[in-house]
């Protein structure tokens, strides 16, 4: 959520990932994961992404797409697939993977003083 | 996300809190946020919680709950309305709240070696 990026509207579909990193292959995860950012931000019907990492290798990120279509064609991107495959093979611990549909959204932005 | 809780079952929703705070009042928020995740965890239909911030003052909060109801009833917390007015008065720069009904949830967890 950056200073300058629009605010989310309806429609939409919210991808919620909570992952727990294994400590192998540090390196080449940030790589892949910075990549992988990238390129969601290319797709169609992207909207937004949020992701946060703490120092003990648990992360969330929230990405906002327009149609579960999007989120499929994402899912099913030939090297989107390598980094999921690397994913369970090696990186994450454990993970959780939720779509939700929008219900409501609110955002609140503090006024310059 | 933790080791031992169970898998979240639809049907869900999914809140999502995504802050960046002020560079104020460090103490006071860190205490309420504690008080806050306590709480949630005490409500009726509160599911699970995954919440990370890192050290720039960025947050992500995702909050599982089994029914809109549950939700309003929450946000509606006499102890929890005075934390959502010091978030608007002090503690935040800005935020997104977001609700989502489930549509799809995936767990994975890596079998020990």
């Amino acid at each position: 959520m950056s200073d300058t990026e629009p605010p989310v509207q309806p429609p939409y579909y919210v991808v919620v990932f909570t992952s727990q990193r294994t400590t192998v292959d540090a390196a080449e995860y940030a790589a892949m994961a910075e990549e992988m950012m990238a390129l969601a931000a290319q797709q169609p019907g992207f909207l937004s992404v949020d992701s946060i990492a703490d120092g003990d290798g648990r992360g969330i990120t929230c990405s906002y797409w327009r149609t579960l279509a999007d989120i499929e064609a994402w899912k099913a991107n030939a090297r989107h697939l390598v980094a999921q495959r690397s994913g369970r093979k090696t990186w994450y611990e454990r993970y959780r993977f939720v779509i939700a549909k929008d219900e409501r959204v609110d955002e609140f932005r503090r006024l310059q003083d």
